[in-house]
C-alpha cells in the first residue's frame, strides 16, 4: 500500500485487524477500562469483548482491577503483560558493552557493564556479548528459551532490515558483519540491531526526560557523536539508515584532521578523544598544575580526568569542556533551525560533565539558532544516562515484535487453531 | 488519541472512518477496481460496495470504465471526483506574487503571476490576491462559491492551525497578520496557510520530481532560502512551524552580516539580492565588460541579470553563480549527513541558473557529506519551478479538506440525514 502515509489506516479494518489495533491501544495507554477502548474505537462493546477476549486468551493483555481516573471507583482494567516474557538489551559502545535483563515493558532485572574496545575481533565481541547474556539469564534462573527478543545498539550505521551494520566509519572490519544472524543462532529469537544511538533516542522517549514528546533530537557526545531523531513520535532512520550521522559534520573555524578524511568534524574535535587529546598537551605544557601532576602519575589523561579535575576548581580543564560544549553547539544551533524540535537531550559520556558542559552548548544555540526555533526548545541532559541504550533496544525489541501487524497474525494464527 | 504514532489506526473502524479509509485509497491509488480494493482492506465485498455507493452518492468518487492493468480487460473503475470542484493556489514570494485556479486534482486551469515586493503593507497585498483570484474566476466563467478551498504559500515562519505568519524576520509588519481570517471572510471556504517552501515541497512531492519519494528536502533558492521537508512521505512541520528555517544557518568562513544580527547566515551571503550585489561591485570594478555595459545601461544588475551574461559565456558572473552554489553547498552537506534524504530538489530562482549551479552544489556535497549518506542521494532541479508553490498550495487544500476524518464526517452527516 504505497503512498497511504501517516495518519491513514494501514491495513485493513476486518476481525484480527482491529485486534492488532485494540492492543496498541492497550499496550501504550493501559491501564485502561473496556469503556474507554469503546469510546476510543467507535466500536460497539460486543466487538470490542470479542477482540479483548482473544488477545487475552493469547496472554498478551491481563486484565486486573484499578481506580477509574476521575471518580476513583473500582473498575476492570486492561494492560499490556509486560511481566510475561524477557528481553535482552544490549548496548555496544565504542569503549564498552551494556547488557541488560528486561521485561516486556522494559524495565531493567539485571545489568552487566564492562569496558572494551570496538576494534576487537566481532567474533570476541559476541562472545563478551554472550558471556553476560548467559550470566544475567544464570543469576536470574532463567534459560535462554525464555528470551522473547533482542535488541542491539552498534555504534556506527547499521540496515536495520538486516541487522547489519554498514561502512561503519574506522571500523572497516564490522562492514556488513552479520551481527543479528549471529545472535539469532544463538538465542533462537527475533533480533533487532540499530545504530546504538537510534537506541538511545528510543529509550530516553520511552521512560526518560523525552517521555511521549512528538519532535525530539537524542545527542549523542562521548567517544563518537551522533544524533536519535524522533519525527512526530517515531524514529526517524533515513533512507539508508544513516540518518543522525552528526559527528563527520565539520566545526567553524576548526581545522583539525579527522580520520575520515576530512577536516574539523565534529567529533575529531569535540568527542572524548579530542578532550583528552587536549587536557594531554596542556598537561605536558605545565598549564595546569593539577593536570600536569595526574599526567605524571598516570601516564596519560583521560576525558573523565578532565571532568575530575573541572569539578575540583582547575580553570584549564573548565574551559577544555567549555570548548568542547560550544563545538557541539555550533552543530547543534544548525540542526535547531533545520528541525525545529521540541526538546534536544544531551547523553553519553561528555554529558556527565553536567551543568558547565550544557551551559555551553546552549549558549550558543542561543545566540545561532532563530528567536522562533529556540522560543520553546528545551536543553536537557539524559535522564537515564547510561542505561538509555539498552532500555531504548529493549523498547525497539518489543515495539517490533508486538507491531500492530504481528499480533493481528497471532490473533489469526490462534483463530486458525480453533 | 496521544501516543498512538505513525503505522497505527487513528480511529474507529465503524462505518464512516471505514469510508474515510476507503475514500484515501481511491483518492491515492485510483483508478482502481472494486476487487482490488477487497483485497487491499481485507473486507468483504459487500461492505466495500456499502461504502462505495455513499462516496458515489456524495459526489466524492466517479466510476468510469478503465482497463485492468495486468490483462487488459475491460472493467469497472474508481477514482477521485478530482474535476468536481476548484481550488485557489497561492504563492506568495518576497518578490512575486503566483495565483492558480486548480481543480481538485491540483492541475492548473489558470494562472496569474506578478511581481510586486513583500514590504507592501499587507492589505495592499491582499488586495492584489482578490484582484488575480477574481480575474481568474471571471476568465473561467466561475463564481467564488463554486471554489471548494484555498491554498497558501508565506515567504515565512506560519502558525499552520491559525493561519497567520509568526515572527518572520525582516517582516515585522506581518506577525500574526490574520491572512486566513481575511481570505476566509472574503471567500466563505476553507483556507490553509503554510510556509512557501512547505508548499513548494509538498508540490514536487506530488506531480513533480520527488513524486512517491518518502525523504525528501526540498530546497528553495531564491530571494530568501528555506527547505521542505517530507519525513516518511509526509511534510514535516517542526514543533513551532519553522523546521526547515535554513536561511539563517551561518556558512563557513564568510563573515558578511545579516539583517538578524548574526553573521554569514546562508539567505544573506548566497541568496539572490547577495549574488545582485556581487555583480554590481564586479561591474563598478569593470571586472567584466559585460557587466560593465549593463550596469552603464540600466543602472543596477539583478540576480537574473547574472544568469543570463553566464549563459553568454561571462567568466566572472559564472564564477559568481558557482561561489553561491558552493555555500549553498556547505550547509546543504551538513544537512545530508543529519537527514540522510532520497532526493533533494531545488528550486527557487537561483535555480534557473541550471545545471553550473547545481553542480557546484553537488561538488561540494559529494565532497563533504559521508559516502554512505550521499551513496543513493540524487540532487536534481525542481521540475515544477515556479509552479511548486501554486500546485503545492492546491495539494495542501484538498487534502485537508477530504482527509480521512473530514470524509468520514460527511459520510457520517450525509447518513444521519436519511
Amino acid at each position: 500500500m504505497k503512498n497511504v502515509g501517516r495518519g491513514h489506516i494501514p491495513f485493513g479494518w476486518a476481525g484480527p485487524a482491529a485486534g492488532g489495533g485494540i492492543f496498541q491501544i492497550i499496550k501504550e495507554q493501559g491501564p485502561i477500562s473496556r469503556t474507554r477502548l469503546v469510546e476510543i474505537t467507535g466500536l460497539a462493546k460486543s466487538t470490542i469483548t470479542l477482540h479483548v477476549d482473544k488477545l487475552l486468551d493469547l496472554g498478551l493483555i491481563i486484565e486486573d482491577l484499578g481506580s477509574d481516573p476521575i471518580t476513583g471507583r473500582k473498575q476492570k482494567e486492561l494492560r499490556f503483560a509486560f511481566d510475561a516474557g524477557y528481553t535482552i538489551g544490549i548496548d555496544l559502545g565504542v569503549t564498552s558493552l551494556d547488557v541488560a535483563l528486561c521485561n516486556l515493558g522494559s524495565e531493567i532485572i539485571s545489568l552487566a557493564s564492562e569496558k572494551l574496545t570496538i576494534n576487537l575481533e566481532p567474533k570476541t565481541i559476541l562472545d563478551k556479548i554472550f558471556s553476560a547474556v548467559n550470566k544475567l539469564l544464570h543469576e536470574n534462573n532463567l534459560e535462554s528459551k525464555q528470551i522473547t527478543g533482542i535488541g542491539m545498539g552498534f555504534p556506527g550505521p547499521v540496515e536495520f532490515s538486516t541487522g547489519r551494520p554498514v561502512a561503519p566509519p574506522i571500523m572497516p572490519h564490522w562492514d556488513l558483519y552479520p551481527l543479528a544472524e549471529n545472535l539469532i543462532e544463538k538465542y533462537k529469537c527475533p533480533v533487532f540491531v540499530d545504530n546504538d544511538v537510534n537506541m538511545m533516542a528510543v529509550g530516553e522517549r520511552h521512560s526518560g526526560i523525552a517521555k511521549d514528546i512528538e519532535n525530539v533530537l537524542f545527542i549523542k557526545v562521548g567517544t563518537g557523536i551522533g544524533a536519535g531523531i524522533i519525527c512526530d513520535g517515531e524514529l526517524y532512520r533515513g533512507s539508508l539508515g544513516c540518518a543522525g550521522d552528526i559527528g563527520h559534520i565539520s566545526v567553524e573555524g576548526v581545522e583539525e584532521g579527522c580520520p575520515c578524511g576530512n577536516i574539523g568534524c565534529l567529533e575529531a574535535v569535540a568527542g572524548g578523544p579530542a578532550v583528552a587529546t587536549r587536557a594531554t598537551n596542556a598537561a605536558k605544557n605545565q598549564e595546569s598544575e593539577l593536570l600536569y601532576q595526574l599526567w605524571n602519575e598516570k601516564g596519560i589523561v583521560t576525558a573523565e580526568d578532565v571532568g575530575e579535575l573541572a569539578e575540583r576548581g582547575d580553570l584549564v580543564c573548565l574551559e577544555i569542556i567549555r570548548e568542547s560544549g560550544r563545538m557541539v553547539g555550533k552543530v547543534l544551533s544548525k540542526l535547531v533551525n533545520f528541525y525545529n524540535p521540541s526538546i534536544m537531550v544531551i547523553g553519553g559520556g561528555l554529558s556527565n560533565y553536567g551543568d558547565r558542559f550544557l551551559a555551553s552548548i546552549r549558549e550558543v544555540i542561543y545566540r545561532r539558532s532563530t528567536p522562533l526555533a529556540t522560543r520553546d526548545l528545551t536543553i536537557q541532559r539524559s535522564v537515564l544516562k547510561s542505561q538509555a541504550g539498552v532500555i531504548g533496544a529493549s523498547v525497539t525489541a518489543v515495539d517490533e515484535l508486538f507491531s500492530q501487524q504481528n499480533v493481528a497474525i497471532m490473533v489469526s494464527e490462534e483463530e486458525s487453531l480453533k
